[in-house]
């Protein structure tokens, strides 16, 4: 019998966290077959893409067309990243199951990475809420909020713990069925993230299926993620080799690598739904599509893991 | 007032476990700049060299040198490896202050590795600490057993619990000064870090003074640390640059990344006698001793950690 508390969710988000800080646009083919090799490892939901202006970022011009792709497969959730109302209006149209609008805890990297302050993007949030709820039944994406800068910003150092729940509660009034608590910038520490998510149990509720986004920016990438096991989260995104980035430390690695992730899940005992075998495929699809770009992991780098690896309980 | 429970010890073995996978021996100027570098950096505890037949590792054809540099330093000990009774003879002749025999936890890797059975290297042991109390007194190094394969072994897969804790015993019995457990290719997760770490404390006792050697060979190296300071663990290895290797997964990392442990104990709010800032000097003297050579470490990487990084406790 399986105990639900055993099971993870994990996710990946290398189409888009990965692929917006890259300087050239990745063909759509290549970025069909990630998405493939990620279905067919077992993922069952991935950030694919962003709807915002092609002027602005040219990564994201073949957005329609991956979602439509993504709704080939078999997804629970293709989720695509919305700056504002208008991006949720052009994914709708797109077929966009799943939407995800980023929030920032921090004033300063919502007015630097959305320009809008925070009190403006929760009312952006409440117009998508209704432009959903005016879709007929069938079309209605989910939405979810994904709070950024949780755990510390560049710009501003330390984020208040009382704004991070304060902005959780206007999600939440805002009407989101999911959320997402993201490390922006890689500055969260195990004990930082144990005690904000304990918080979130004790304040919020149902801290098993909030979604943890880690970055290994300084390393610490999946001890928060065990840090977060241990305070009840059972959702966590990661992204294909690690990629992905941090615009404020030129040099640094992105989102935590799927790959270690999934490892370090079945090491210790908890089901995914991921074959590491097949995910481990993915490398080469990322080095033929991205020549030269540098790619994380540390399974990725030993080309192999212990064969008898059994979960240690 | 400092809590002791706040306080870690970290010691680098760089130099000797980074340095006996290179394929060329490093030159001695560079070795002492880097073990001048450790010490201005804050390290106390270096494990410095191996006393081996040189025609068997030319690397370390320089250990009575390196011994008597050390010896002018600042540090607590500079640990020498020895393999077996001669090796201890010349490293004590040569002025070794600390001296660490490898005892596999594995008997094939105890085969493969020193040639000789776990019984019959105990009876070494046994033989090095007679040698030792015949010294006199100003000249009798610390005897540290270094137990490998703790967490498991490329050879035979998972190995005994049960087993670990008889080799400890013999160690103890001995009479060894400080004891260490190594995960010597990298099998370990953090589940079942805090078990033995537990089972020591224990069984054992003091599990605060024994030193935990992690690799990162599949990416849970902090981890393990953090698992293993949850179970009192508090003297930990890493090496510069997370230089060192396993012979069993050829492109695998080494040994955890020094600077990254260290920016993870800031983070946690414990004590260590280490300046990161100086620390990462370490990476342009290893980029110039060692051309061509890939190093790790995240904060490396990124090239500086946030400025305001404050403990969060």
């Amino acid at each position: 019998m399986t105990n639900s508390l055993d099971q993870v969710s994990i996710s990946d988000c290398v189409l888009r966290d990965g692929f917006q800080i890259l300087p050239e646009p990745v063909p759509l083919h290549f970025k069909k077959k990630i998405l493939k090799l990620l279905v067919d490892s077992g993922i069952k939901d991935a950030e694919i893409t962003s709807m915002v202006p092609p002027k602005l970022i040219p990564q994201f011009g073949d957005a329609a067309e991956l979602i439509a792709y993504a709704n080939e497969l078999d997804l629970k959730t293709a989720t695509v990243l919305v700056p504002n109302i208008k991006g949720a209006e052009r994914a709708i149209a797109a077929g966009a199951k799943s939407i995800v609008l980023p929030i920032s805890v921090s004033e300063t990297h919502s007015n630097k990475n959305i320009r809008k302050s925070r009190a403006d993007q929760v009312i952006e949030l409440k117009k998508i809420r209704q432009l959903i709820d005016q879709q007929p039944v069938q079309s209605r994406p989910i939405l979810i909020a994904g709070i950024s800068t949780v755990f510390g910003c560049s710009y501003e150092g330390k984020v208040s713990e009382s704004e991070v729940f304060r902005i959780v509660e206007s999600c939440m009034e805002a009407g989101v069925e999911h959320l997402g608590l993201a490390d922006t910038v890689g500055y969260a520490s195990p004990n930082q993230v144990k005690r904000i998510f304990a918080t979130y149990e004790r304040e919020v509720g149902a801290v098993k299926s909030v979604r943890a986004h880690f970055h290994d920016t300084f390393g610490l990438g999946l001890a928060n993620v065990c840090a977060a096991l241990d305070a009840g989260v059972r959702v966590f995104d990661a992204s294909l080799c690690g990629l992905g980035g941090c615009p404020f430390a030129p040099n640094a690695s992105g989102n935590i690598t799927l790959e270690d992730l999934v490892y370090l899940m079945q090491k210790l005992g908890m089901k995914t739904s991921i074959n590491l075998d097949k995910l481990l495929e993915g490398q080469a699809i990322l080095q033929e599509a991205l020549p030269g770009q540098h790619l994380y992991g540390m399974i990725n780098r030993a080309g192999k893991y212990p064969a008898d690896f059994k979960p240690e309980r």
